[in-house]
């Protein structure tokens, strides 16, 4: 299904991108005075090829998923936790519904690879492809089969928001030990050495983080074979909301749908959906750079800039909740503003 | 008025500030995972010396007016622009007025120093104290008492702000080139040479940019008896709405308020209120470093950061309302996120 999907993927129209800039500099401001707000309204209005796109009915997809590299002792919390934390944003007290009232989006959980099974509570959205990945520091973390079904289930999320008339969606993720198998991605995809974008992830002191870029390490050298094709790296080092995260990326963008994406993780999984096709980067929205290390060396490599640095390392898609704020006022300002000629100004510079 | 309300200004308790931080420790997150947010949060907390801060009343204040500097040339647009855009302000039309109905923030238009009069059209607050400034180039902006009045017109508008029950303000300007006053100012106070801190505004190009730069240079030697002392820098290179912006900083701090500080004619205004009293600082809330050049030296030389870097230059109070809407998401996380306890999850790191 997801690859399907790829193959639609295309370049954001050059000629849109212009017709938008061209109502930009009519509005009552100096030109381009409005900086990076500019750059965002105009990106939209080309993804959607509409001169006066609409306030947008906004979600954000927090994928759940375990690891089993959590045996090496790279994060200081049990694995349980990826369920309280569920349970948690499921009655709405976590960051994440916060910002999601505050935003006025919705927020889907979805249950892609939790080792601990919740039943069907309200709310839960139940795709288990498998109870948490395989230990990667000891062969493959997923099938190839687990790694496609995770693809096609947020593929299957990006159709579903696109059916409910939604036009810009977020990734978030819950998963301890989640910044673990990311860091190995971006060293096998960026590429970098282990130690550049291996971070303490939610507080490793500096012996757990030697330990951790170890572990990355390991992880790398017993999957050497699979990690140049994005695909199976993603299989042999990721795990199962991150590849979640990576349809949601591609199945938005097939469907010209705009991607506000999160921080650490949401940027490895962005960044495999970005090596199986790049035309899939026109429909991202990078909302900030997280404080976990190792997230700078993707914007500088891939020459992309995230809109906010707020030294955020929470994940759930809370920084990406910021960043569609930051696009909703810009997608306001685009559509709202006074023109020059409406309020009799000659534009100057 | 303002030397009494300068007077009563205070330091933030840090008992109060560990107490916010306390309470943003038993939340359901990583320590410190929220960076800048629990900054913001526990500052406005420790501000108004409230573990549980409401959400706040919010309005931000735009001052308008003019420059005889504007006679030498440092401006693309003329001065006739400033009326119009107080004329488009009062129609809703600005990027202002968009931003402040996303943030939910009032907008108070005050003519302080405009050189058209408007009359007394509706929504627009009249307290013109001169009608534009004296050319700084070849002598002192205002006089002592304008200045004085000046000041006194922001002291009365946070007074009357807090009277209807607003906990936090924000600043805005228009008058055509009030770069060039800023500017004057970071050299005297920082201090830093006039090169440093000169931009190129609306859209100067390189020789309007170097000429600029000598008109500065030129208004300080001409005031150069009055730049060592905040107050007579204010009159002698400053401006009329920079002057109640001052005065606005001064009133809201007297009173417990946090003040949101726009772009780079804000800071201007209100490193003058931090010069005459340092305490004024931890009510300030820097809101984005501006793409216009020398804001960064007051970053580097104040050590205070900025929330946001969006490549913005329009001033109005616009980065402001984006500031604002960071804190109100940082205060509505402070308030509404679920406790470590009640999830029964044992913090980890």
């Amino acid at each position: 299904m997801w690859k399907e999907e790829l193959e639609r993927i295309r370049p954001v129209s050059q000629k849109w991108l212009r017709a938008a800039y061209e109502r930009l500099d009519s509005l009552t401001k100096p030109r381009k005075s409005l900086g990076v707000l500019e750059e965002l309204a105009a990106r939209v209005a080309a993804i959607r090829e509409d001169n006066m796109p609409p306030l947008l009915q906004k979600e954000v997809f927090v994928f759940a998923g375990d690891h089993g590299v959590t045996a090496e002792g790279i994060s200081p919390y049990p694995q349980e936790v990826t369920a309280l934390m569920v349970q948690n944003f499921l009655k709405g007290g976590a960051c994440i519904n916060v910002l999601a009232r505050a935003a006025g989006a919705e927020v889907r959980i979805v249950d892609i690879g939790m080792k601990h099974d919740l039943g069907e509570p309200e709310g839960l959205i139940g795709r288990n492809v498998r109870r948490g990945t395989r230990n990667m520091a000891e062969g493959p973390a997923m099938t190839a089969e687990e790694t496609h079904a995770a693809m096609d289930v947020g593929v299957e999320m990006a159709e579903a928001a696109w059916r409910r008339g939604t036009l810009i969606t977020a990734t978030g993720e819950m998963g301890i030990g989640n910044t673990t198998p990311s860091a190995a991605l971006f060293a096998a995809l960026l590429p970098a050495p282990p130690a550049e974008v291996t971070g303490r992830g939610t507080g490793l002191d500096d012996e757990g983080l030697r330990h951790k870029i170890g572990v990355v390490a390991r992880a790398m050298e017993v999957n050497r074979g699979a990690l140049s094709d994005p695909f199976s790296a993603l299989m042999a080092v990721g795990g199962l909301e991150i590849a979640g995260i990576c349809g949601l990326c591609i199945g938005a963008a097939a469907r010209r749908m705009a991607v506000v994406v999160d921080g650490f993780i949401s940027t490895a999984a962005a960044l495999v959906a970005m090596r199986l096709n790049p035309a899939v980067t026109d429909y991202l929205f990078f909302s900030h750079l997280s404080s976990e290390k190792g997230h700078g060396a993707f914007f500088e490599r891939e020459k992309v800039r995230p809109m906010l640095k707020l030294d955020l390392r929470l994940g759930e898609g809370t920084g990406a909740l910021l960043g569609m704020q930051l696009i909703e006022n810009s997608l306001r300002i685009y559509r709202e503003m006074a023109t020059f000629e409406e309020v009799g100004i000659t534009p100057g510079a």
